[in-house]
């Protein structure tokens, strides 16, 4: 492995989120630096207080579906979030596109749902089988579903954080979905980028993001990098093999295969940075997507291990700082063997 | 003061920086939940180790310059990083806008520079006098010029970081410049978004920003606001009154007098909010800006508090979710006297 001290900083521009990073091996410390120092989400036992635990659905807000259906032996439940972000009344968009002199408002119309991942509270989400994760991965494509047929929802962002400084405010295993209103720039500005990437090389960026040095695992319908002009360090993305614009219209067997991979990286990640605090989105298309983007709009998961800061320079300039170069990080997580748990 | 709670949540979009936040009362908890629990700079006395206070010069990295010039009982001084982001040997630059297939790759050429603030350990910014923190705005001024003269640097970013959760690793005051080989993205799309803004109504955003019930206080030159669609809770910009697109242009009247502004706004947050960790980011135009951009390029300094975590949601949508409205945030900054201090 080639080591980051005898490399020459490096800005490089991320062709995906349009993001300069600067890899900075003056600023960089040796991997076992990187790891966690905090357990973000000791393994307590199951407490008399959690709402998210089997027996407690009543102390819940308003249950939208379980895995399996109907059975009081659930695997996965998708509720209403207690504290909703925005609220799911229809009734409040009276103007929904009302415009003031200022700026745009809009009313504060949205979903933003639970998905419990597992019946027990000691139980993270890598803990789960394959088939399990892939439960989790499919109680998200069946709420999607559920919000594109809802005209006003414009796009859904699917997101776990995990551990306190990772943004969870319970420790029960489980991700949220917000149904938003408007195409959040970000969004827009994602499929922007990979547009000009695909009219300048007539490729998707996402077909071609796959190298060697990167790559730390496929399976059979995914493989997983290290992002080339990775933003933080050991952030991870695993991305379909196949072109694919929607998250949503992922079929059976790959969602399996996707739990699966999903698993493994996070097992990767925990085992070499000793369980650090984390978030994953999942970046797909909005629901209105114009047809000349088809062929550059590829969805992805990103994986954010929370191992540092963020500082005035980001926020002020949005580029960031890397003290790790991806193939660096993606040989740490490559040769890590968890196949065992 | 109208209470956040009887509000409906509402979706603003800020015009500088294209921005979507959910302002969500539902998640909103009293003006007293914000408050700091933590002190993130006690005021230690000078310890022996720190290369930032005087007498200690010859610990640091280079120094660039001291104010006042050739003294040595100095009020503030700017050097070199020890740990730089870039490097400033332009030797590096064989081909800076070498592209490769993936993306663009630009070698790590820069400035990282250290503003030290005062001579003392112990002295926080706002403690200064208002003309010493003139000097401290002074020194960004002066550093800018002079990059500004290396024509390889297209854009200087100058941040504080203040508190080890905002990114600060010493404890003596000091403030950091990055002088980059690139505009970042984030810059033009914010001149892009005032642009448009420009385009739609005739007039700079900033110009427009200012209405009284966002209002913190008024300067003779700057006026100080939450902005309308305030990304983070208490978040505070400083902006000139006269259209300015340059912070370099400011001069020595006006230095001191956002200097002043500068002080109250840090005292009266540091008061209300119980001392948080803080960033501060200057945004300025890029040296290089089309001649139609000036219009609507207006500079100005952005305070964030940091009072909570960025999740998920925030990292995969570029949406933020802020449980304080402007007014209700700029209400509570207005009221506090800081004039004893």
């Amino acid at each position: 492995m080639s080591s980051s001290s005898s490399r020459s900083p490096e800005l490089r521009r991320d062709s995906i989120f349009n993001r300069w990073v600067i890899f900075s091996p003056a600023r960089s410390r040796r991997p076992s630096d990187f790891k966690s120092h905090s357990n973000p989400n000791p393994k307590n036992p199951n407490p008399s207080s959690c709402p998210f635990c089997i027996g407690h659905e009543s102390e819940c807000a308003p249950e939208i579906f379980r895995f399996p259906k109907g059975s009081s032996n659930w695997k996965v439940r998708v509720i209403e979030n207690l504290y909703p972000a925005l609220k799911r009344d229809e009734g409040i968009i009276s103007d929904p596109e009302r415009l003031d002199p200022k700026g745009c408002v809009v009313a504060g119309f949205g979903f933003h749902d639970v998905v419990i991942e597992s019946t027990t509270h000691s139980v993270h989400l890598p803990d789960l089988s394959e088939a399990e994760v892939g439960e989790v991965v499919r109680a998200y494509k069946e709420r999607i579903l559920q919000l594109k047929r809802v005209g006003s929802v414009k796009y859904v962002q699917v997101f776990k954080n995990h551990g306190a400084s990772a943004g969870a405010s319970l420790t029960h295993s489980h991700s949220q979905m917000i149904g938003l209103p408007i195409v959040p720039p970000s969004v827009s500005s994602r499929l922007k980028s990979m547009k000009e990437y695909y009219d300048r090389t007539g490729k998707c960026g996402l077909c071609e993001a796959l190298s060697k040095d990167i790559l730390i695992n496929k399976s059979t319908h995914f493989f997983s990098i290290v992002p080339f002009a990775a933003t933080y360090p050991f952030e991870i993305w695993i991305v379909p093999r196949d072109h694919t614009s929607y998250f949503h219209d992922i079929d059976e067997e790959k969602v399996v295969d996707f739990g699966g991979l999903l698993k493994l990286m996070l097992l990767k990640m925990s085992s070499q940075l000793n369980d650090p605090p984390y978030n994953f989105m999942i970046h797909t298309a909005p629901f209105e997507l114009p047809s000349d983007h088809l062929p550059c709009a590829h969805w992805f998961l990103q994986i954010v291990p929370q191992l540092g800061v963020t500082g005035g320079f980001e926020m002020g300039s949005g580029c960031y700082i890397n003290p790790v170069f991806p193939e660096d990080a993606a040989n740490i997580l490559r040769e890590v063997d968890c196949s065992q748990r």
